[in-house]
């Protein structure tokens, strides 16, 4: 069926897999159905973990791969030399156009790496961003680059903007939305090298809604939908993100013991404390797309369960439906035989 | 007196000058007998403040300084031109010999640049990196560097390193401080070019207790007690912290606020829960030290109040009597007619 949405599902990655993973695909099939799902991995125990369930059988097919790639192995000689691994199949999968999307809870760097060599990126895109959703007071905004493009350069970030920017409008929904360059400070003159670059070349992008620097502290309040940052960069404010949000809650759990009184309180406002540090915990808001590829691919976290799989799986039907790998290739794309693929 | 610690106060900096910064200098002499301030700035304005308030008459200067430098003006530009203002004036003080330190909590940009035009860098020391102590799980860690080094390099980050234990060893009293890389993997082969140059390096360093990387996640955790990067992740970090606490408080109070239970809860853990944000607040670890000049400069939060500039005056005392600028200059100085003094 041409409508269709064909994912390439890694069912051996993450933490909890393959259960988790192969519970991830039922659901997501149960509840969407122009999804369907290539489960990648030893078939054995994939066919074992579907026993049971209750499923459409035309939309989940076993897709054999015996080997395994970890998350400590180095990820360019993983995705080179296992070709039979979940993740290299699965991509292959994409690549001669048998799947649409590929979803993995697997190792980051393998992702990261494979995509570029088995997926390839379109004509005219330089780097393929990694961007997760991270919540703000006002939602969620994109915190574009979090993969692996640690030493950017101004071009590259320019197309993170418009890549985003892409994504924040036809996937999560907001109209024109706002882009911001990450900064020590407001002022157009403040920055490092990379960042005054880049600073007046973004102010000149007709087609992006660039509102200037943003500085870290803006960020949780909802700065801008777009942030824009090399991979370094975006990597400790993603992370910081992570360790500061559990440090505050095992801190004001600590606090509320300490008093009879708090004690309490505490357990009073347990559950609404509970459900507001839900709502700011970033692995809530889905896993993080890969941009500029020759296909989708959605990083899932790596302790994903079967809910977070089911998710991913689901943000690719609006991925696909809304064209965006179309949509950055119209912008961002250069004509056949120009721009490199490597 | 010899023993005495001299400190130059600009009365004139921050967002509750003079009031505040006054009344904390008058705190910090009633508190500590071997303490002398020079309240720095428009005399009368001064003078006025001083009414009515008890201290040793001895122990507080007024120096006059006519000019002002704004938190918006460029700040190369003003500490150049402006040299009667209360931050360049201060800052001789401490050149000639009149005062130990240099306490502002005016605009950090000026009192960047000025420290190093009229202060100068110890011979031999690189970079003068501006290093706040930010709260953790575990107490305190020394994040260096948060100043103007935006683009670092590896040389300059090993001097923070070695400067940075000095003063957690002999300031707050950590021994054999524990020393860590700002990165996105713990893996020696992770890393931004500057990040890549540097790790094999420190991981040389005798003087040093280096353990490694350190990814962003970690840092609320207390991963090291000195944190070492360059001034643009700094900046994103100790600015994230800010904003990430503030928004954590407002969201649980907004899901407090949103059932009956979660009020009645709130208002009874309201104290234990104050507390511990309290705790974790950045602005509560007193000012930040700039490291590897010819005298001290530390500098306080834009919104220091009277308690918050005692505090920072205090820091001097510590500073001053331990001889970290000695020690620093064993370390890392240059012998007379190497290194560079601008």
């Amino acid at each position: 069926m041409a409508d269709k949405v064909r994912v390439a599902l890694d069912a051996m990655g993450g933490d909890n897999a393959p259960g988790e993973i192969v519970k991830g695909a039922v659901l997501a099939v149960n509840e969407r159905e122009e999804l369907s799902v290539f489960l990648v991995g030893k078939e054995e125990l994939i066919r074992k973990e579907l026993e049971g369930q209750t499923y459409p059988k035309d939309r989940i097919t076993i897709v054999n791969a015996t080997e395994d790639i970890s998350c400590d192995e180095p990820p360019v000689y993983a995705v080179r030399k296992k070709r039979d691994s979940s993740i290299v199949v699965a991509m292959n999968l994409v690549h001669t156009g048998q799947a649409d999307a590929f979803v993995s809870a697997g190792s980051t760097g393998a992702v990261l790496v494979g995509a570029v060599i088995y997926i390839k990126r379109i004509r005219g895109v330089e780097r393929t961003p990694l961007a997760p959703l991270i919540p703000t007071e006002k939602g969620v905004s994109l915190l574009i680059d979090c993969g692996a493009n640690v030493d950017a350069k101004p071009s590259q970030l320019l197309q993170f903007a418009r890549m985003g920017s892409i994504y924040m409008e036809n996937v999560v929904g907001i109209k024109n939305p706002t882009v911001g360059l990450v900064n020590v400070g407001v002022e157009e003159e403040k920055g490092n090298a990379l960042v005054k670059d880049t600073y007046p070349l973004m102010k000149e992008m007709k087609d992006i809604n660039f509102v200037g620097s943003v500085e870290a502290r803006e960020i949780p309040h909802g700065a801008a939908d777009v942030i824009v940052c090399d991979a370094f960069v975006g990597n400790v404010i993603l992370k910081l993100y992570e360790g500061l949000a559990s440090t505050l809650v095992s801190k004001i759990k600590e606090g509320m013991m300490s008093t009879t009184r708090g004690k309490i309180g505490g357990a009073l406002a347990k559950p609404a404390l509970k459900k507001t540090l839900k709502q700011f915990d970033a692995s809530e808001h889905g896993g993080a797309p890969m941009l500029g590829l020759n296909g989708l691919v959605v990083k899932s976290h790596g302790n994903s369960n079967a809910k977070e799989i089911k998710n991913s799986l689901i943000q690719c039907i609006t991925f696909v439906s809304q064209d965006i790998e179309g949509k950055i290739r119209e912008k961002l794309g250069a004509s056949a035989g120009e721009g490199d693929e490597n």
